[in-house]
């Protein structure tokens, strides 16, 4: 049977994509993170990171490596007014919805709740030129009920507004340890294909009204046997698993996906990060969504700009290539079960009166046709 | 002075035209032509063409010459919903706003108004996925003062809502003759210079919120000197001026134009298109955006759908790269004195409030401010 799509999110899909359907796309819309890095390169608060030297950073790195890209994800604070003019043509956007950081909630104080970005709105993205909204949800199955539904119902209440304005809804989960010991433990290192798996499977829910699942590699490969020499920071770590067992852990990630999914770097090394997006594509990832694993060692050149973007041009971009060749193996997203291949691909309310009801309420509400109306866009 | 252009406009213009800011648009958004021609090779009533014959025959255009554009113009009732999955990622979609054809007016019933599409909006064309609104407007700057009031005024509500969305506005301008006779007239020929040239200059005015002139060639070519023993059509015709003369045409033509402007075709052959792109190119247009003279012999082979498509394949798209060699030369967009070049282009309200900004009215209007808020993105 036909899956309907509305047009505002098939073209903007086929925007974010390759001609094939397959993700490589580049993530520049870190805020804290790279307010933290820059503190450390120019030695100084990040807090005192000024706006224009953010600006500058994102804009060197989308000017160099946008091109490389199927699409870049950027925010519209530091990133989008400064930098859209250096967004190739055929290259797609995402802007991102969430105020970087969280706050802390739950009884512990270890839980967290995801802000938007005040005076922010998916209708502002989507004239403004985006093809895509983001929103980063940091999300743990096991937090408390209050948390998790108030973490729920801000997922839904962005699925509903990006059908409304008739945009795809990316949504990038992020799971964090409740307990204390950090990521960087054994036991993190176990639980987080089971963190990363819930989480997958709760939002893949119609309900929630997400198009894109940006997830995390769900296994630790600096944990894995093969690597845990120090592969890839020179660290020894204690083996949990095998590179065969961590494929397993990502076909049953493709399993419990209802939606086509694109792995994101959480920065890593580039080494480490091909090694997950080769796993995670013989598993049936749609591509990657991917930032600091690609240029963030330029930024340790800041505030050289000259050497900066030639870090860029030269192991920026060669990165870049080593991700994209990598999916290129990549399940075409219009190929995952969700969608079941191009030509069963159909627009919603295809007829010759398309262009009347496109986006009008239906004339005549019933009780059951409610649930569909809070879908369709407007 | 920088020239501040709000991202949407930026956006959607950049990925009308090609990475060198050419355009080389093809227009597949007829209906009463296309009903006509059909109509024609199916020996019946155009009125009795069905809205899957059109939809088939736009589709099998789309699907074989989109590749080739660097956007096509679509209407949004035979051609979106039916071919935007044939719309490559990287070709931009203008969607049309008119309705087909034109309600007579004026005190001798040869005044033509323009009606928009019932029922469709820029609302829509936004959310569903456009890049650009085109509104085709039947113009005479002769024509009575009631005429041209509304037909401005059209221009200018459409125009409004256009900035309200943040989209770009391309108007195509159609001359048509207030005295009997038709269009195929040593008179005509020698008028059309004169009605091309004040249209243009009326709607480059900043009020009309244009972005892009599509417009007419500004002169007949087939009177022109050198081509009127039957150049084109294998009929004489009197000569009115020479092809240097029309040089002069086309350069007064760009003189007067406050915007970018494309040429359309307008139904005439590929000989005679090439001809006046070469010379609208030399006088300073940014490209053309062109649909019969490519594809408009395919249709002929209609209903056998498969030489039709073998036509479009072979020498619809040698039509193309042809006429896409003769833009190469084309002025891109924003090197018009409108915009003085890409760095001269600055993001409107680009700033650390950009975000809370954009799309939003000031908060203290004075009455100078007004006009401002007006035109500016919500």
């Amino acid at each position: 049977m036909a899956v309907e799509i509305s047009t505002g999110k098939l073209r903007g899909l086929v925007r974010l994509a390759d001609d094939a359907g397959r993700f490589k796309m580049m993530a520049i819309d870190q805020r804290g993170s790279l307010q933290q890095s820059l503190g450390r390169v120019l030695n100084k608060d990040p807090l005192a990171v000024g706006y224009e030297e953010i600006a500058r950073v994102k804009g060197a790195i989308t000017r160099v490596l946008a091109p490389h890209a199927t699409a870049v994800l950027m925010d519209p604070i530091f990133g989008y007014p400064e930098s859209v003019h250096d967004v190739p043509r055929a290259v797609g956007v995402l802007l991102a919805y969430e105020e970087t950081g969280y706050d802390k909630a739950g009884p512990t104080g270890r839980e967290r709740l995801t802000r938007l970005i005040e005076g922010w709105s998916v209708e502002k993205a989507s004239g403004a030129g985006a093809d895509a909204v983001k929103l980063l949800l940091y999300y743990h199955p096991d937090a408390s009920e209050e948390t998790r539904a108030s973490q729920q119902e801000l997922v839904s209440a962005v699925g509903a507004e990006c059908c409304e304005f008739d945009i795809p809804f990316v949504l990038e989960l992020v799971a964090y340890p409740l307990a204390e010991g950090g990521t960087d433990t054994p036991e993190f290192a176990r639980h987080k294909a089971d963190l990363v798996q819930r989480s997958a499977a709760e939002f893949s829910k119609p309900e929630y009204g997400v198009d894109i699942l940006k997830l995390e590699f769900p296994a630790d490969l600096r944990y894995a046997r093969e690597y845990c020499s120090g592969a890839f920071d020179g660290k020894d770590r204690p083996a949990q698993y095998s590179v065969d067992q961590v494929l397993a852990v990502c076909q049953t990630l493709d399993d419990v996906c209802g939606l086509p999914w694109v792995i994101l770097s959480a920065g890593v090394g580039i080494r480490e990060f091909l090694a997950q997006l080769e796993l995670a594509v013989e598993a049936g990832a749609s591509g990657f969504l991917c930032g600091r694993a690609i240029w963030k060692d330029a930024v340790t050149y800041y505030p050289d700009e000259g050497a900066m973007e030639r870090h860029l041009a030269e192991d920026g971009a060669y990165n870049f290539l080593r991700a994209n060749a990598a999916a290129e193996r990549a399940l075409p997203w219009f190929a995952h079960r969700r969608f079941g291949g191009w030509a069963n691909i159909a627009v919603a309310g295809r007829s010759p009166l398309w262009y009347r009801e496109y986006g009008e309420p239906p004339a005549l509400l019933t009780v059951e046709e409610e649930t569909i109306t809070a879908t369709s866009p407007r």
